[in-house]
């Protein structure tokens, strides 16, 4: 199994070599790097017995069809795509390990057939719209989405023909029936398991994630003629409410915010800031606790603008449900964890990921790895041997019990 | 003395017509329109019987000898340049108010010599480096800033040469002997007198300042991944010590701090922010004072830091020490707004004013003007006609008053 998890790894190093900047792995959607890194799996697949495919959306389907099995079959897979100046295994590991599992299960004659599917598109880098690969395969896929433009004025369409697609054809990216489920593996890209000293758990639920825009609207002026007691500075009342923020979210169990984005007017050293604008992004596994502390952080900046004469107002930029995954699936991950010997770690998802997308579609659980450092998004972010190791002792187990299950 | 004070203000709205750019009052150091600003003020000079002359640096002077008089002479002036976007009255009314008091000791036929000194440069716009008229005046020009190259590339020595001055004569506009004082009438820019319902105030002093630069380094993650006590937020951080900065500010009489400039790194709506930089201007009229408060923020910015395992850095960028002006000077405006039956303010300036450079040289004191709303470096930028007018009668007995104490 070591040796697997080396090979998986290995993968992940070779596939971040095909990168749209050289020094830095960078992958988005469609690009020139996106057809190495297809022929790179293609062949990989190939070589398992796999039928292959690259779907009018890019993503990249292997579909293992054991003799004598029937046609419903599970989903393993994660997306290819990247970040800017990213890491070689946010979404790529979860497609190495995908075709290890595939190995397994055919090493131990498994009547189970899987279809891996190497989404095209997660992180929304390119399209400022995340998601295109697993909306495509659900039937979720906005079609208008087809005329937006890229940075460089390229639309989509014409970005998915320039690749050797047809965009006419989306429809026919799209999961019908004989589905099992579907599972996704992935770095946590945070720090809880490291900080617990944990190597795997399963993402039983996604949280909900509601985005604010900020703006404290005081009066500039000079910051030596202006006694203390006749400002209106924009900047204190936003501190003020910054540290309200934190000192709620650090009270309440399960709830995250942060203030990411600060933008000052006239943002000048010697003048008192008259105008601020800031972010304010509040996640919550449960939808009713993070709408109470969205309306309570919103009332924080009230207070402390109105103490200074500050006018503030705000607007809501995106309102996400939270995303319960699969009770069965997460189930049987976990009595794989235990059969395996591993210690049980059930968690929620902070990020957004395609299972977020295909839980409305098919039966969907994840099994997140450990990140060292909760580095992810960044060319430091990495994963230990021994972390993919145990993704491939629990999945012999997983395999096992789900072919047994579904049989 | 209303028709004298309407002309004084129309003289400004005159110059302000002298700009850089059309719709916008914009005019720096020796740029163009300077010479229109000197041909419209040297005839109006010149029609009061003063001889005129433009110094190396580019300041326009004009000394008006009254018969039979000695030589000993006051100065009187402010400055012709402006910050990009100004209003018409930073500077050049200290100029045409000037030439009004010059009038009025005419009519009054005082035996006082008056030179009027309208400097070229005191806002630092073109070389990063303020004061540059008065500078000269005082003998404490640096030559080496002859070098120093503005935003286009042009060479200050060279700029010198392109308006039609010397650059090897600057040491010939130093005041050498034969001054009695100075006294610079000035715009407050700030909302101290509207506030207190006061048209004038005597400035006795110019407070001293530091400006230091922090940065807060923590660890940039994840917005919806990192729980909250695994979070190392720069941004956390620095908004507790900025709410600090402001309670001990506000607390503290004669104290003012501001924090005016902040960069985030990444500065994304979904990241928590890794560094935040900062910057922080710190006045006061004590030096000591200063010194003491600036410590105690650098001891806040630490605990705040600390708190968080955030580190923190900070450097010192300027350490101006205050000014005190002139006592006599400052006393015998005092009995000139008695005179006049205005009531006596004295105040600090919070800003810097070529006043400060001139202390060291001869007997100094401002005059303020109340600034309508405390704006200025604005085109909303104004002055009340009735307080222009009570400059005018101060100055009537003040000039009356200072020609019989030097005589």
């Amino acid at each position: 199994m070591r040796a697997r998890a080396q090979r998986a790894i290995q993968e992940c190093r070779r596939i971040a070599a095909f990168t749209e900047e050289p020094g830095r792995i960078t992958r988005r959607f469609l690009t020139p790097p996106m057809h190495d890194v297809h022929a790179l799996l293609t062949e990989r697949m190939q070589a398992l017995g796999m039928n292959t495919r690259v779907d009018a959306i890019g993503n990249l389907r292997g579909l293992w069809q054991p003799p004598c099995a029937g046609k419903k079959r599970l989903l393993l897979g994660s997306h290819l795509d990247t970040v800017p100046d990213a890491g070689a295994f946010d979404g790529v590991l979860g497609v190495t390990l995908a075709l290890e599992w595939v190995e397994l299960a055919q090493e131990l004659k498994l009547p189970l057939p899987i279809e891996v599917i190497a989404f095209s598109e997660e992180e929304g880098v390119r399209y400022a719209t995340p998601f295109l690969g697993s909306r495509a395969v659900t039937g979720t896929f906005d079609k208008s989405t087809l005329a937006y433009e890229d940075a460089d004025g390229v639309r989509m369409d014409d970005a998915i023909r320039q690749f050797g697609l047809n965009p006419e054809k989306i429809n026919e990216a799209i999961l019908h029936e004989d589905l099992l489920g579907f599972i996704e593996l992935h770095i946590e890209q945070g720090p809880v398991l490291e900080a617990e000293d944990l190597q795997l758990a399963i993402v039983e639920g996604i949280v909900g994630q509601t985005r604010l825009g900020f703006r404290f609207n005081g009066q500039a002026n000079h910051a030596g003629t202006t006694p203390m007691h006749l400002r209106r500075d924009a900047l204190a009342a936003a501190a003020e409410w910054i540290s309200a923020v934190e000192a709620i979210a650090k009270k309440e169990e399960g709830l995250v915010a942060t203030v990411g984005k600060i933008d000052l007017r006239p943002n000048a050293g010697n003048v008192i800031p008259g105008q601020v604008e800031l972010s304010l992004d509040v996640r919550h596994m449960s939808n009713r606790q993070r709408s109470h502390w969205v309306r309570h952080f919103i009332h924080e900046a009230q207070i402390a603008a109105h103490k200074r004469g500050v006018a503030v107002e705000w607007v809501q930029k995106l309102d996400q449900q939270a995303v319960d995954l699969d009770r069965f699936m997460c189930n049987l991950l976990q009595i794989s964890l235990e059969a395996a010997a591993f210690p049980v770690k059930r968690m929620t998802s902070g990020a957004g990921h395609d299972a977020m997308v295909m839980a409305a579609r098919t039966p969907t659980a994840m099994l997140f790895l450990r990140s060292p450092g909760g580095i992810s998004h960044h060319p430091d972010e990495t994963v230990r041997e021994e972390d993919v190791e145990a993704a491939l002792l629990v999945g012999r187990k997983f395999l096992e019990q789900f072919a047994a299950d579904v049989s």
